[in-house]
């Protein structure tokens, strides 16, 4: 059972403004939630319409029909659970290792992606610009399939961040130097910028090496990648053995 | 302007069912259009807001106002303008050098994402199996960016295509070789499996050399990479020089 108050402060959730106002966010699924759960995220509510978490040691449980479970959801194709979860304070990070920064990415599918993508490749902290969208957005949680409980994500002044980066800064840019000759190294900040425009010229100051994915497609038209499927080779070529 | 009749024809094509009866798909924006114009695609109508395409030698360019643009666009904030183009028949084709194969790719995003990095990669032939999404889905078109262009894309019963195949076929699963060890040939077939459930056991049974993409993550927690992901690497690792 879900009450008229839930259902208002539930959907509420999908709006950012929202989330800051009430410390939460949602996801939906068992995958999902399970993963959350288990990696410690504090569970506010949970609302079910089957008996998939039994084992769960909390009154915080509330079964409730599939009906209700569309007023509430964020999704086209309800799954059969949602929760909400308190969102963590943002911690303090040591910038080494191979570090990923995100310099305004808009798209909550891109963000998710690319969180997978740091935990396939062991990438523990990424970046994200107060422009990137909300990682707490329900787009990009469900898109991240779990992933997001093993990535450190801070949201920061990515300038003052990368001014203060004792190493080395990479950004990918059309006239940058071939991935392929570079010789990568184990530690650095792997920029990646915007879908639209690319990295920021704020930000392309800072940047110490200027890399690029080389084209093998009609060289005058194959325009770009996309943000998610760069990244992917980018952090294939930093990780992979030479 | 446009008639009762156009906005019912347009937003027909939204469905698979009509775009097969029409042999007609639409695609939007000046950049994705003009890329089809300019690779040859038989354009049968042009509605637009503004001057766009004014250097166009055609009598199929209608001036339609924003309002009615909305009626007929697929995109929830519609571009400036909209066009039908005439399906391509299919082509028969010769499988050579490196030519990637889809077995049931759901999502038009993924497609659209895929269809991209084989233009990026200078692959020119893309096999689709019957039950992959259909390329001239809105979705599809816009998310290739123009790209569909220079790629040929060919729909096929997949089974019996690669089963002729003299080429070597290439799979990946969790448990094949390492494609950082594995000598990778500039001739062969990689399939890429579908969203949830990889890549089938029919076809599974047709693969010659079962490949794998490394991990470095938490191996216990860490599942999958999104397909356009996994597909971005391995194209990657077949083209880059060794």
């Amino acid at each position: 059972m879900v009450s008229k108050n839930q259902i208002k402060l539930i959907t509420s959730l999908q709006q950012k403004k929202f989330r800051k106002q009430h410390k939460l966010f949602i996801a939906e699924g068992v995958k999902v939630i399970q993963e959350l759960i288990d990696a410690n995220y504090k569970l506010n509510d949970l609302f079910t319409t089957q008996n998939d978490f039994s084992n769960l040691k909390t009154g915080k449980i509330h079964a409730i029909t599939q009906a209700d479970l569309k007023k509430i959801s964020a999704l086209t194709t309800p799954n059969t659970c949602l929760a909400t979860f308190s969102i963590p304070e943002n911690i303090k990070i040591e910038l080494n290792g191979l570090v990923l920064a995100l310099d305004s990415i808009r798209d909550p599918g891109n963000l998710g992606t690319i969180i997978r993508l740091c935990d396939w490749f062991g990438i523990e902290t990424l970046l994200c610009s107060e422009e990137t969208v909300d990682v707490y957005n329900p787009k990009v949680i469900q898109a991240t399939m779990g992933s997001i409980s093993r990535v450190s994500i801070v949201y920061c002044n990515l300038e003052n961040e990368l001014k203060e980066s004792k190493i080395p800064v990479f950004g990918t840019f059309m006239d940058g130097k071939s991935i392929y000759n570079e010789s990568l190294p184990h530690e650095g900040i792997i920029v990646m910028g915007n879908e639209a425009n690319g990295i920021s010229s704020t930000i392309e100051k800072i940047v110490s090496e200027r890399i690029s994915i080389p084209r093998f497609g009609n060289l005058q038209l194959t325009e770009s990648l996309n943000v998610a499927t760069a990244t992917a080779i980018i952090l294939n070529e930093f990780k992979r053995p030479n």
